[in-house]
């Protein structure tokens, strides 16, 4: 944690910063070992140059001694001036992209003339490069994904509701040993599909829909995150097309994954691919995202992306075509950037078959 | 939605505001029944006193048609940008307590001078008094909460883990039909219960320990949150003089309930009880909060909060003694302002049994 903290102080004075508050708890927890939710509560950690650290928590928490200043605050306590009264008000201050509003207005409020600045980049920037423990738990929550996904295919059947499906998936992450789904898993039949952030209802799977099953666990903190696309039944030939298009997509995508690679590059790869097939406008999002404690973690793979991959990264490669009214497919795995090229963490076959 | 948005201009109107950014998805929801979560994606609505109020949507999201202007942006948009172009910067903003520093700093770059004002308590306040539908799911959700609540304590075994027990209450929420948990259940058996926020790990029942569940369900969006104290075995002379005081400050807090009582006065009269009797320390927490969508939410039964209760608000009243290395006690309900009382939404008994 001391060369997580380190990494992070350098960061931050290469942008001229020698203060910064971290408010993610997920952040907190990676660089102290304080393992806090806090929901609507304040919880910071302020980091300075200087090395004098300090911890603001509220007395619910029950935390470990840290090597820190912990700052102790209740409900009813000014907490915010607390903080208020360690900045320095003189210098820029570094502000965490997660701070609500709630806490950030109130303390430029108290500090007139403070400049806040977005700084959490340089804990996101440590975070998205995995050292080798969280690559261990992050290939066994894909490892247990791709099994419960298997799972779930030889489990449907014609007849059954998205919802049925949502409930077996969530059930094996827990008999598993996963803590749950690492975000609201998507089962999306026929045309629900062309929805990519659909949420499972009572809808009735029938001969000819599509199954899109979007599904992630997490595991000892880390998330896993695949989608896989299938038929009830035989396909139509136009949906057979787009699935193998999707999957080449994929594949071409996942082929460029190497340390050096530009982000950009890794999701015009796909994109190109797609677009020329005539299906440019029917793949409207991002081609993947970084992931972590979180499902979404800061850094995409976009066409805005410039950035290149670098060893220790993990992120999804997850292509999509959806077609209003009648169908949507998409094939995402989640991959490692390696020494000299990337290793797929999920093994799920890619081509579409049949369930139900 | 037209007259929860018409409350909310009111409440602008009061405190001089012409223009405020909603960003909580819940608060959205309530006021244009758009239902998207974007998790780390921008979601706003701008309201304008005037009237003309804008929505700014990923084209991600299937929206249905709103009577408000439509922004749609992708995510390699300039989606602050957007925002910028649409507020007016020589008047205060008023900006949702939500909000993320990830896009507030952003346009307080793009708008020099613009003046932030935390006005997110105009929705809140509005969110915070129920209205029929929201009360008649409430309550729907109080009862669900019961039950399972009953059913895990009839469950309950010496030797099992809390982590067991947590997934009992997990899967009865999803069986009688509730979307899932409205926060991660609580299961403290013993010492652990001396944390008020202690997650379930697997520690094992034994014999003498107190067993404290600490519980919620969401039902059609709405949440309830309970708890009980249960001992496995007879509990000891203090353990069971602790309950009785602090069933006793619950219910002596809970006769207090009705319209035109400040929130400080419920919060003294079960803290002062405590402290009477000796325990003030060990009661480290607010009474209460409120709740609705989300397990908590804007408003609290503290000693800080000298507002009053009206009818329709819905919240916890919560006492507890904390004992570190002993045990812990809560008992929990929430209660409904009605307009001469207070209706107690959980109905399971608030005395101490042995269970296992």
């Amino acid at each position: 944690m001391a060369d997580r903290i380190s990494r992070v102080l350098a960061l931050m004075r290469d942008r001229g910063l020698s203060q910064l508050i971290v408010s993610d708890p997920r952040s907190i927890w990676y660089l102290t070992g304080v393992d806090v939710e806090p929901y609507e509560r304040l919880l910071a950690l302020l980091l300075r140059a200087d090395g004098r650290h300090t911890l603001f928590l509220n007395r619910l928490y029950n935390v470990p001694e840290t090597p820190w200043e912990e700052v102790w605050f209740s409900d009813t306590d000014d907490s915010i001036g607390l903080i208020a009264g360690r900045v320095d008000a003189g210098a820029p201050l570094g502000i965490d992209k997660e701070w609500k509003a709630g806490f950030l207005i109130p303390l430029l409020e108290r500090c007139p003339g403070l400049r806040p600045v977005l700084a959490s980049d340089c804990v996101d920037d440590c975070r998205a490069v995995k050292d080798a423990e969280e690559i261990a738990l992050m290939r066994e929550a894909s490892r247990i994904n791709d099994e419960v996904n298997r799972l779930a295919s030889e489990y449907i059947r014609e007849g059954m509701t998205e919802k049925q499906v949502a409930d077996f998936i969530d059930r094996g992450f827990l008999e598993l040993g996963c803590s749950g789904p690492s975000f609201t898993t998507i089962v999306s039949f026929g045309a629900n599909a062309a929805d990519p952030h659909h949420e499972p209802d009572d809808t009735v799977l029938k001969q000819g829909d599509c199954v899109l099953l979007d599904m992630g666990c997490v595991w000892h903190r880390y998330c896993s995150d695949m989608t896989r696309t299938f038929f009830c039944g035989e396909p139509s030939a136009e949906a057979a097309r787009v699935h193998d298009l999707v999957r080449e997509a994929n594949e071409r995508a996942e082929r460029l994954v190497r340390p050096g690679v530009r982000f950009c590059d890794i999701d015009a790869a796909a994109r190109d691919y797609i677009a020329a097939a005539g299906y440019g406008e029917a793949f409207n999002h991002r081609l993947g995202h970084f992931i972590g404690q979180t499902d979404h973690e800061k850094g995409d793979v976009s066409s805005a992306n410039t950035a290149v991959a670098r060893p220790g990264m993990i992120f999804s490669i997850e292509p999509g075509i959806y077609l209003p009214g009648k169908f949507g497919v998409r094939v995402e795995d989640l991959v490692l950037v390696t020494e000299d090229g990337c290793e797929v963490l999920n093994r799920e076959d890619h081509r579409w078959r049949t369930v139900g």
